[in-house]
């Protein structure tokens, strides 16, 4: 009569730890017992500016529809991002933020009898994803920190049925340039779908980076996903999409739920997509603070990864779970990776000035205390 | 070269037909070239009333954090849950609308190898689930439109990993009282999974009705979904929950997206669960719109299959997709659902009184359409 309900679910699902994500700011306060506007969150990658006014404008406009089911086709943002990018609306699947997308994907084109390609130290959702269908997560060892890419060419096997790659790559910020993913993609045996993950694409300044979108057309099996939840500033609305041939997007359209993007997910992405100066004054933002935090780094010796998103890994040491905890008591919650196998390293999202500069004199403090206590 | 991308498609998914929504107001308007504000939409089981003022106020409250990331344990609407209805926040998994939590559940704990048991005639998002990782779904004939439970039990054999039942079902509005559901419940195996739909559970008046929570404590291998898109309002924002043990929340919790319900859906339902009134007022204008909508079927002399819900399938006869585009052409949207196995019927879910009254007009008129086509 007594059951392991546990032992009950499929293998996959019986050996998976769930995703951690950075921890609220309510729940550091009630934790600690802070005050929440005391507190500053720099663990999740969110744009620190706030939402595009030209966002809330739309969600307050479609309030009074909150009883009315969202339009399952996302007709309006299918037509705005097919007028921004210049794909057609058939190519595209909406998904409850990118990592549904990612999700959906590993359902479609993986089984448990499949194996899954990725790097070390990249998203977590994709081995997560691997794993809760039972599939072989292959993780190939990355180099300074980035894909391997050619180790990962030949991580292929006949099993193969999925790679992802992440460009830039979040928690380590690398970022490989056209050529590189050209002749990555090149390898890679049409038979097998490969993810391009491009969520904080927007980011990339200057020249030689590389725009997914455009590689469509020559390599079919290719499927890039991008998200609001970043540059665009919508974390909490859960929106992202996939662009890929109209074959794949049939597929990927007939899994994902149909009502998997919310109608104020879908207002707000359709009009941020059209606020320019938002996007501008983000990417100057984060310019801006990324060359903060760096500066900071270089005064207190501390090594980091460099980074192409909107956050850097920085290394604090063999006392990083101490440094955090100091952190979080002063009110600071940025994110320990040691579950990426970064155990030294932290990473810390990109805020306004006051933000990096509150975390940076933080950080100094804990450093102190540290190398006070091993003394 | 050239290959086929939904051949490479795990099997289950090459077969899926994707699930059929109603209608949005704006697809007919573009689609017809109506004005929106001339369609009334009685397609989806939406709640009429337009939104309750707490949960309104309680998504302004929150407008200014779009860019936060939302809380993905849910904290604060897994304390009201559980304050409303006496359970755990443990037992708990929230879910992006309870579609969601039923592809979860599926996902957990069917995989290719398993069978899964529904009615004919119920919700279709069960054989969707099931299809798409693969497992075989047994669907068993119904008994004057609603669950035949008792060959539901013989339809169990050794592969049965799940079993759906949903009270009320939709499309058919068919519910079973609490000793049909409790025989049904012991005579399940208690490795077997049941889930309890009870998506239309608040519209139930009077005695002798089932409440799944209560039913936790004898049948741990019972889950319990519910939702806010009917009752509560909230369709548009995509929030759903299940109940259950903690040991199948916490399998369920591993496997859901970390951040599958958004920050505005979150503040919303918390809030609305504490508008009683709202909730009155749903179901008495569901009760006085169902009379409406009796008495006129009688009068029109047209069978109905009697409901639980908040919407009624009527039997229109043999020209129902006739009579549906002409629902149409007069701006009336219906939900036709002979991809239930249901051609005969049309299903409305119940509006307003003017609402009703519009409808029934516009029956009227499309039944005499009909009727003179025939002659």
């Amino acid at each position: 009569m007594s059951i392991d309900y546990q032992s009950l679910a499929v293998k996959g699902v019986q050996a998976l730890s769930p995703y951690q994500p950075g921890k609220p700011i309510d729940e550091l306060a009630r934790e600690l017992g802070l005050k929440p506007e005391n507190i500053i969150k720099l663990a999740s990658n969110e744009n620190p500016l706030g939402p595009s006014p030209k966002a809330l404008a739309a969600v307050k406009g479609a309030l009074d529809e909150l009883c009315r089911y969202p339009d399952g086709n996302g007709f309006d943002l299918k037509q705005a991002l097919s007028a921004r990018y210049g794909v057609m609306p058939a190519q595209i699947t909406l998904g409850n933020g990118s990592n549904d997308v990612l999700e959906v994907i590993t359902r479609c084109f993986a089984d448990a009898s499949s194996e899954v390609v990725f790097s070390q130290y990249a998203f977590a959702v994709y081995p997560l994803v691997t794993q809760a269908i039972g599939a072989k997560g292959v993780s190939v060892p990355a180099r300074d920190y980035g894909h391997d890419l050619d180790a990962m060419v030949e991580a292929i096997t006949d099993r193969t049925a999925l790679v992802f790659v992440a460009n830039p790559n979040n928690p380590t910020g690398t970022v490989h340039g056209a050529e590189a993913i050209e002749s990555f993609l090149a390898r890679i045996p049409s038979r097998v779908v490969v993810v391009l993950d491009e969520a904080y694409c927007e980011y990339l300044q200057g020249e030689g980076y590389v725009d997914g979108l455009l590689l469509l057309k020559r390599y079919p099996n290719l499927i890039v996903t991008r998200t609001f939840s970043k540059a665009w500033g919508l974390a909490s609305l859960r929106a992202g999409y996939s662009v890929s041939s109209p074959e794949i997007a049939n597929v990927l359209n007939r899994v994902r739920q149909p009502f998997n993007v919310d109608s104020l997910a879908l207002v707000a992405a359709t009009a941020v997509l059209s606020d320019e100066d938002y996007l501008r004054r983000s990417c100057e933002v984060n310019a801006a603070g990324m060359k903060q935090l760096e500066s900071a780094f270089n005064e207190m010796g501390l090594q980091y990864i460099p980074s192409a998103g909107n956050f850097i890994a920085v290394d604090v040491g063999d006392q990083a779970a101490d440094i955090n905890q100091s952190l979080l008591e002063q009110g600071v919650i940025v994110r320990p990776i040691g579950g990426y196998g970064l155990p030294r390293h932290l990473r810390v999202s990109v805020g306004l000035p006051e933000e990096n500069a509150r975390f940076i004199e933080a950080l100094a403090h804990a450093l102190n205390a540290s190398s006070g206590r091993g003394e």
